[in-house]
């Protein structure tokens, strides 16, 4: 038998509580033992929630408490979830969580913590989908060549319906709203930020590297209008919000951001809300993982199968996937020193000489044209949607800023990466 | 540091032991130990081989050397491939098996002898993805409602040639034949044998439940035509070999056959020789994992995460994903009990009430039509292809049985299961 504490009832707590029940026979025969969900820990013990476990707003009466065996923390949130997580480890608990915040930022400190104790944290990632077993356990005979995920399934939801209902980011955003898609403030989600805390927790299980949020490239999905849907269609793209570790070298690519991605690869048929991941290792060769990335019975399945491997075998494999250090001389590859393809969206005047001038800056910085769109505006402008070859992040940035300098385009020009 | 014996030096041991040269300083830090490929065992000493290992042609010398920790069993074959992994087993030494014959025939008695001693086999499904892993451990807090996979990727080449490129099966043979796809003797491939294999497998981790090949449903991909392909295309279809394991009740369906399923699904966009396994679980929903289901370093890739894990922890999960006997009430289902969508591929004279008549005999039967595809055939002969309403597969054998013998269909019917 094994108490469990389940710290935050909410969407996922409950979640928890309730399949612990529900499933309790299956579950126990395959931990080998009952799985009780012993206490709750809540802010505000007056709210109506449906579950079935005894609640309680005293946190620090809970940790505790030695005959807890299993700490599961589900408040979200960092520096309070660092202090209680930290506080369970200590004092021998075995924690499992599902905060991408708290291992955005600390999950190096936790490391440390966690050498003899179970630490598990698999929904984290991608919700339901057991990425963190595959790339933990599943794929470590391979130096890992990269990962290309879409992570976020509030703004799958968003891209997908974009494409294939030609509908704008503002009325798409407000729909997502009313369905409970997207929350009142959707900037966590649209901007990239809750992607790329979990694309550095995959960073560090592939690379063993540590980086914080603010160190890597974050952009998010506002920016993308229906000339971008159209240029997609044109050359048989789609557009995904990809989280992308690379190694380029001895350097590691860690990037959120809108991308076109060519319509025969796997992750550009994962549409809607769900998540897709990709992982290509040199020897194995790409594998790719798919599944509902949120929702509290889907991110609770996560939860509960971590809860399952510390029954039956205590502590499993190295919290972050390496038992001895490794590569310390990998580092953060620089922003602007990325290398793929470019699209850029330019508002220009429909004047004789326009495109010549365009040419003629891009090639300059170094750029030269794969394909090119021309779509009319009105007041005699035009938009010219256009990808590059390969080049290197620096020389685009220079390009946008010359081509702004230049005033050969009416507006900012509009960037967005292409992974091919 | 573990010293591994390689029972079996073709075309996956030889990448096994590659790869741990290749790759030993990445392995060595997420095993924590250094794994030593220390003897291959081979049946002719002679042959030339593109690998640095110590080579014997002594099986029992090896089982019997104690400085063996883990013995690799990668010789393949049932009954001698049996002795040796009991053998380790009993002499103590970890096993790790791609051997997926091995497994549908002796499981359960492997079972007995691996209960404290670590038995792994995740490359004997789905070679590179790490399936057993995801259905062993990651999705422990469901109660597995099906398992729908393409595990065969001779198979999937030619079925993704016959529709992308209305290449005839015995063409299309040949070609795969000349590629490497496809065996000098394609039957165990492409009758369903080597899948049903793997679906017996997974069939034990989902549910508990133990059938030998004979006992299940195991059909072929031969008597497809570009007739079927042509009702796929017109119906929006991808034709499939799924291997299915789905429960209704306390009964399971274990099955393996070509199937009609709609492009919309994602294991409809699995193409060419890749696997693909979808899992849909009651609470996380469904979750699909793509990746190269064979070759050497693919499936290689598979049996030393096996390793890691064995150097990390010893004993990891219960071998089959059962600490305590579960459903020991779980039946298999009849083979004739199937209750689903059927297709018909009728040949008739092209004759004024022959439509009427077959619509007799099936409605007699107890099946009704979904959809319809009339195509000419030469000598004033048609092809009828029509699909029905789910039903029950006594019906439709008995429905085909009805339409042989009234003569009204002048070849025996092609009949092909839609999965919905
Ligand atoms: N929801 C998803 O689909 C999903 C998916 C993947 C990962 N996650 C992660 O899972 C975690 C939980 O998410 P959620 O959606 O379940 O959140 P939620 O619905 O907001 O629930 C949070 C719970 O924590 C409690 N709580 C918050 N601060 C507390 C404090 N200081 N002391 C005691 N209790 C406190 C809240 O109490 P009250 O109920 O009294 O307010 C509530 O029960 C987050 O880290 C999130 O990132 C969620
Ligand atoms: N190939 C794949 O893509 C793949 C994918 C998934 C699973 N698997 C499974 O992996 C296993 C190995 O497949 P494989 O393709 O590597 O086979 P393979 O190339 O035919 O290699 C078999 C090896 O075993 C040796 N061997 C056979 N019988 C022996 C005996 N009685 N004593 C000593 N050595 C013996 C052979 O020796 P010689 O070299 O001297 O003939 C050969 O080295 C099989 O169970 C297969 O089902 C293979």
């Amino acid at each position: 038998m094994l108490n469990i504490a389940i710290i935050g009832v909410g969407t996922v707590g409950s979640s928890v509580a309730n399949i612990l029940k529900d499933n309790k026979e299956i579950i126990t025969a395959r931990a080998g033992r009952e799985l009780i969900p012993t206490i709750g820990v809540v802010n505000n013990l007056n709210k109506k929630r449906d579950v079935s476990i005894e609640l309680t707003d005293d946190i620090n009466k809970v940790l505790d408490d030695d005959s807890i065996d299993i700490v599961v923390e589900l408040m979200g949130g960092v520096d309070k979830a660092y202090e209680v997580v930290k506080k369970a480890l200590e004092k021998g608990k075995a924690v499992v969580t599902a905060n991408k915040a708290l291992l955005a930022y600390h999950r190096y400190e936790l490391q440390e913590f966690a050498q003899d104790i179970p630490f598990e944290y698999e929904a984290a990632v991608a919700g339901g989908i057991p990425i963190i077993n595959a790339l933990r356990e599943g794929l470590t005979a391979n130096n890992i060549i990269s990962i290309k995920g879409i992570m976020n399934g509030t703004c799958n939801y968003m891209l997908t319906k974009m494409i294939n209902e030609g509908v704008e980011y503002n009325q798409i955003l407000k729909e997502a709203q009313d369905l409970g898609y997207a929350e009142a403030d959707p900037t966590f989600d649209v901007g990239g930020f809750d992607a790329a805390h979990k694309l550095l927790i995959l960073g560090s299980i592939a690379y063993g590297i540590d980086a914080k949020p603010e160190e890597i490239l974050i952009e998010g999905i506002q920016n993308i209008t229906s000339f971008d849907i159209e240029f997609a269609k044109e050359f048989n793209y789609s557009i995904k919000l990809l989280g992308i570790a690379k190694r380029v070298g001895d350097e590691i690519e860690l990037r959120v951001h809108p991308a076109f991605v060519p319509n025969d690869q796997m992750i550009a048929k994962v549409d809607g809300v769900m998540n897709g991941i990709s992982v290509i290792g040199d020897k194995v060769g790409e594998t790719m993982y798919y599944g509902p990335g949120a929702g509290g019975d889907a991110t609770a399945s996560a939860v509960i199968a971590n809860i399952v491997d510390i029954a039956r075998r205590g502590k499993g494999s190295p919290m972050l996937g390496y038992e001895k250090s490794f590569n310390k001389n990998l580092k953060l590859l620089p922003k602007d020193a990325i290398k793929t393809k470019y699209y850029l969206r330019l508002e220009v005047n429909d004047k004789a000489g326009v495109l010549a001038k365009i040419a003629t800056i891009l090639g300059d910085c170094g750029i030269s044209i794969e394909k090119m769109l021309q779509k009319p505006l009105k007041n005699e402008k035009s938009n010219l949607l256009l990808a590059t070859h390969t080049c290197v992040e620096k020389d685009i940035i220079n390009a946008i800023t010359e081509l702004e300098n230049s005033k050969v385009v009416t507006q900012k020009p509009a960037m967005i990466r292409i992974e091919a």
